[in-house]
């Protein structure tokens, strides 16, 4: 990996790499904070996906999560949304599939299954050119995002659960197979069997079994999103069937913006500092 | 003014405003942050000027002040750089002067007179627009800011002392007559004969007696521009000539960024909420 930016901050560093991903098969770019804590020691670390339009700079420069990570002593991930650039027919057609809208799911259908496999991306090469490369504590790792990165952190978090041991979200698609970005999503990626669907939807990965410890999600009611493609509601009932502690909390007169996001970014922190150093983990 | 974009943040509210300005002679955009205690009196209020190349956006989404103003009950106001769209010959040919570069002057200079009147812009009619408009109490107003903004900040504070009664910048051009952007600017709008220029170069105007009660200065000491442009050393000299208490911090490994203005922005608000509620002020 190749270090093309770097900025001090909060007394660590920002610090914006790129790479040549053989999962996704292009070159991609991710930053990292890394804490002053991680000169004395390994951290516990958060993988933070973002929601659809994204680079990994929304976050760096919007979300205001340094000051609490410095504080907990977090190392930040934040990878790209998608591929980029790899040349495939329709990629840059829309905003919420193709280029920035990766969904976090590995694609099965033509032409995208080449490149467009982001959870293998995040969960596998990513996770491992970080634990290789920074001073991560693999046994406290953590995954938080915002909208499609919410159902990314969910869905990650559900289905590989000692490998990301805590998870959060802010504003996430809760259900993708329920409302029309996810149809669109899951349809292009991996056709149009929704049985095949199910691994990458919260609501029915609960409700086949799969477990976390406890669930964050903060969620403004004056999100322009809420009504038509959260489905907040749907993950609420799925959790309290499948007794699931969930917190949910409503935020009134916040939007779907980072302006909600950075107001709560250190109410998540430290939910996964919690969470992580809960030696009854 | 006209509202043209909100966005509830830490318990407040990011408002993006515009209106026709006649100062400048043209459409002006501006941005401002209401915090929630602004619903039960008058607030502080602090203007934030923003460096080379900004509009009003760059501090609103990267700066962090939110969580510091809500805190302290500081309304927070952030002008655009420059007029824009003014349709002058070249305003648009460089990123140090014209559009993005108003260097907080009032232009003598044709053809920039008739528009570049950022001095007047933010002090008389923007403050006004404010003052009219938003619960602001003007015996507790302070100015602010980075870079040219920094400049800026300086020279309105010591040239209205009692209308902005407390300072602080971020890596500010304190000597503008003595470094290559300052020399651009000051010869462009207001002429060559540097007699001229001394009005808006803090050093100039400490040397000639003016005075405020206290400067707050943060700079990286990895910061770019350090070097060429910034000459903190020559306002520590003035100051320390005139007996003005200057607190200028070097900042170990931080650059003339964001990410270092977000690391100290909480500073820079203690300092202002304390001097402005200094009841010896």
């Amino acid at each position: 990996m190749h270090l093309i930016q770097e900025n001090k901050c909060h007394g660590g560093y920002w610090r914006r790499y790129q790479h040549d991903s053989e999962t996704c098969g292009c070159l991609m770019t991710f930053s990292v904070f890394v804490p002053a804590a991680a000169e004395e020691g390994k951290c516990a670390t958060l993988f933070w996906l973002s929601g659809l339009t994204c680079t990994d700079q929304n976050f760096v420069q919007k979300a205001d999560v340094e000051s609490a990570a410095a504080e907990y002593g977090f190392i930040v991930v934040a990878p790209d949304t998608s591929p980029r650039n790899v040349g495939l027919d329709g990629e840059d057609l829309s905003y919420d599939f193709g280029s920035g809208a990766g969904f976090y799911v590995d694609a099965t259908e033509a032409p995208w299954r080449s490149n467009y496999r982001m959870y293998s991306y995040v969960t596998e090469e990513l996770y491992s050119l970080v634990a290789d490369n920074l001073p991560m504590d693999p046994e406290r790792t953590g995954v938080f995002g915002h909208s499609m990165g919410g159902h990314g952190a969910l869905t990650i978090a559900l289905k590989q659960p000692e490998k990301f041991r805590s998870v959060s979200a802010f504003a996430p698609i809760c259900a993708p197979m329920s409302c029309p970005w996810g149809k669109k999503a899951l349809a292009g990626y991996l056709g149009t069997d929704q049985e095949n669907w199910k691994a990458y939807d919260s609501v029915a990965l609960i409700e086949s079994g799969a477990k976390v410890k406890t669930i964050l999600v903060d969620q403004g009611d004056k999100d322009e999103f809420l009504a038509e493609q959260l489905n907040p509601e749907l993950l609420k009932a799925a959790c309290a069937e499948k007794d699931i502690p969930l917190t949910l909390n409503y935020r009134s007169g916040y939007d779907h913006s980072y302006f909600f996001i950075k107001t709560f970014i250190r109410d998540h922190v430290q939910h996964h500092h919690k969470m992580l150093n809960d030696v009854n983990r």
